[in-house]
């Protein structure tokens, strides 16, 4: 006796080779059950068979009422001690982009005292934004840099976006990351709108202190990824 | 002209205090807005303002109808090149339990195959189980072994559930992380069951790789960390 493949297995076989092959691409909606089923000569539930499959692997989603569509792939993005924004989304294949949501100087908060070792009515520059890979949102961030040590950066940051080459513009040839911590977290309604997910949509957050050559804190970063957007990775190799 | 601290901060600092000292503790239920309102001689509104701004810094979770409850502090969980669940544990000055929920031999999965330079049919010992911490839920695993390599292994998790201490019982005395992968997802009904959290509350999903000391990989593990529960960490000092 031959064990056949069943009809369903046959067509997600199918559908995943036409996502792989570029016929389907990343946000593409597919075409409709009955579409399919015509297509394959089955009938509907065996579409659904298929299409659940696919979905339980995490290569379509099913939105309520819109349809089913190619989930996009996760861009890879290393956090070891050289973090550096644009540097990542290139060596991962993705052009970056950051768009300017906020520039602002301010009293650093507590927690920004402790973790940049500021003293007494220290000011901060403050820099919000999104990052973008492919022109899609992937990551909403603020930073905190101390304001006495990068009087011009802000300067420099509307000029360059890339905070690497901001600061060296401000003098800062190089800088490593000493601590990053990551939890999860739902997004808020405004998080949700600026990074066009669904609101309480996973998210993974980062906060982590960047220092320079004598260990000295020049920033600290608080980020957002977009959890199905963003896989953090990190390599001992 | 003397600025007086406001009366919601005032409260908030005393509630503060009390959390910090242990009056009350993880998880307690805090009073009533009319008890508070009493106890401190305001109005409600002046409570509800105190509470939110305990609310805002993770103090305290507010939960609609139960009332507002004193949240659990993360635990700061390392992840670089050696992982040892129960070490790491202890390190953060918490007690580390692990409590088995399958152990089970199969023909591993092609993901595993490649993760672990498996041979055509080759199978695996699977540890699935639950980390504790302070007798808490913190973390879902399920980590995958060469079986050929470690015949004995499930047999020495039934004696020590440390996969660390299950190891060093099957011969091999030292491994370290190779790779870490991190995501963000919604926890799923069963998840949520076992990590007593809600459906749909944040995960942490690592999937790393140990190796032993001439590289060759040894474990492929994924782990789900409750996201309110855990922060990984990631020290490059």
């Amino acid at each position: 006796m031959t064990n056949r493949t069943p009809v369903w297995k046959a067509i997600a076989t199918e559908i995943r080779g036409e996502i792989a092959n570029g016929i389907y691409r990343e946000g593409d909606k597919l075409p409709t059950e009955a579409v399919l089923a015509a297509r394959f000569g089955v009938n509907r539930h065996t579409v659904r068979h298929a299409m659940s499959a696919l979905a339980d692997e995490g290569l379509v989603i099913s939105r309520r009422g819109a349809g089913v569509f190619v989930a996009s792939t996760p861009t890879d993005y290393p956090i070891g001690r050289r973090v550096r924004f644009h540097q990542n989304l290139r060596a991962a294949g993705r052009t970056p982009a950051k768009k300017v949501l906020l520039l602002d100087t301010r009293a650093a908060l507590e927690a920004e005292h402790e973790a940049l070792h500021l003293s007494e009515g220290a000011l901060v520059h403050v820099y919000e934004g999104l990052s973008l890979a492919e022109g899609r949102p992937i990551a909403l961030f603020r930073s905190v840099f101390p304001a006495d040590r990068f009087p011009d950066l802000l300067n420099h940051i509307k000029e360059e976006t890339s905070v690497t080459s901001a600061l060296a513009l401000s003098g800062l040839s190089d800088y490593t990351r000493t601590s990053t911590r990551v939890n999860a977290k739902l997004a808020s309604a405004t998080q949700a709108l600026h990074l066009q997910i669904s609101e309480h949509a996973p998210l993974l957050r980062t906060i982590s202190i960047n220092a320079d050559r004598d260990g000295i804190p020049i920033e600290v970063g608080r980020t957002w990824f977009a959890g199905d957007k963003v896989t953090l990775t990190l390599s001992d190799a």
